[in-house]
């Protein structure tokens, strides 16, 4: 946790915050934080600065961060839409953390015909355990900004209906082995990046996504775990948001 | 699995493998192989072809396979050595399996002041335990050369004695957060790249890599698990290998 991430509903008055739970724990275990300590906090969707202990008890841990603290921006997100095959809920929590910690600003799970049907009943993909994760990749990074994560549980509906909209403006890739053109580099401007399941989209799915204007591209022969294949390709395409 | 890794041991005769325990059971639950079945498969350490199922029972699985049968060379390496800080042993099973299959040629375990003492004692440290890992890596990516690793746990007798000669004839990378300029993308030639423990390197070992070499460069203000820094940087750095 490299920040300290409030919710609204943490506030038990104006300017005071009450922790119980993971976070108290992490302030009194890994900060080893006393009174009159000052720790990195951010607001859920808002500003990030530093608050101050006011208590640190088994019952509670009282910190007090007035509005103004909370004034430095979080970090800008990166202009990518990521169009991701339902990975495996084991591989889910991971990603949706590691996503989420790289600054996507959107990211759609969709169906494939290789993804198992079973992994759409996961409870992993409930909204709460969702934001869950989502709020331990924002405390990695330092952002304070959840992406958006939107469920497409039918590919053809999806493609035809959704698609289009979200590709206006922006240049499609669909990263896929075998096409023999390399996935670019520090690619500017808003992106959407579609990545398929373990074994790939299969070729219906290929042209679907072809005709609605994604360039397919090569990241070489070797076969990459679906994690890895996301880090490695917005790392890729992303340039990184240096000095801001 | 994507490429069944054969040991020179396997071998009960020239050309007939007896297989039990993990690659047994996976020929039989995954790919539920039955007497007559082809499967791809890779020598450690040379090539990669098809064999014959000859028989698949409780007790064991046997194939056919001639020296002939693998004619197709491995892919090659990626020309990288990476100099990466000692992670939590919990990290380190999935980073080598990680690096592995991204084709990294050479990996050093390197000792750093923020790396914890502990991390030396881990098990999973061992040649045997780091093997097990390596050999996942390869049969995730279809590779199957192992990659070298070394450990460094002296920083200082590392960097002066051993890093030049590793340096020589090849381009130093430091990802470092602060430095303001850009890690670069699509590095043509041989390349070492340095990644930090969790909260980077010290300024004292940050000059020392500087004086061996190493340029200094940015992935961002978004701070990164060990994991994803590496999967981004190999990823930016490395041309993807395609139409081999």
């Amino acid at each position: 946790m490299n920040l300290l991430l409030l919710e609204p509903a943490d506030f038990e008055a104006p300017g005071r915050v009450s922790l119980q739970g993971r976070r108290a724990d992490h302030v009194r275990q890994v900060h080893r934080a006393v009174a009159g300590d000052r720790l990195r906090v951010g607001l859920i969707g808002g500003g990030m600065g530093e608050a101050l202990v006011a208590e640190v008890s088994p019952a509670q841990v009282v910190l007090d961060v007035a509005t103004a603290d909370l004034a430095t921006p979080p970090p800008a997100k990166q202009p990518v839409i990521l169009l991701l095959a339902l990975p495996r809920p084991k591989m889910l929590k991971r990603i949706l953390q590691m996503v989420t910690t790289l600054g996507v600003e959107e990211l759609v799970l969709l169906n494939s015909y290789r993804v198992e049907k079973s992994f759409w009943d996961s409870p992993w993909l409930a909204p709460e355990a969702v934001r869950e994760q989502l709020v331990l990749g924002l405390e990695q990074a330092r952002d304070t900004v959840l992406p958006r994560v939107t469920l497409a549980p039918r590919f053809k509906p999806f493609v035809e209906d959704v698609l289009p909209g979200l590709m206006a403006g922006r240049r499609g890739l669909l990263a896929h082995p075998g096409t023999g053109t390399a996935c670019p580099a520090d690619v500017r401007g808003p992106l959407l990046l579609a990545i398929g399941p373990e074994g790939g989209f299969i070729p219906y799915e290929v042209e679907r996504l072809r005709e609605a204007g994604l360039e397919a591209c090569d990241l070489g022969s070797r076969i990459l775990r679906v994690e890895t294949a996301v880090a490695v390709t917005l790392g890729r395409l992303l340039p990184p948001q240096v000095g801001a």
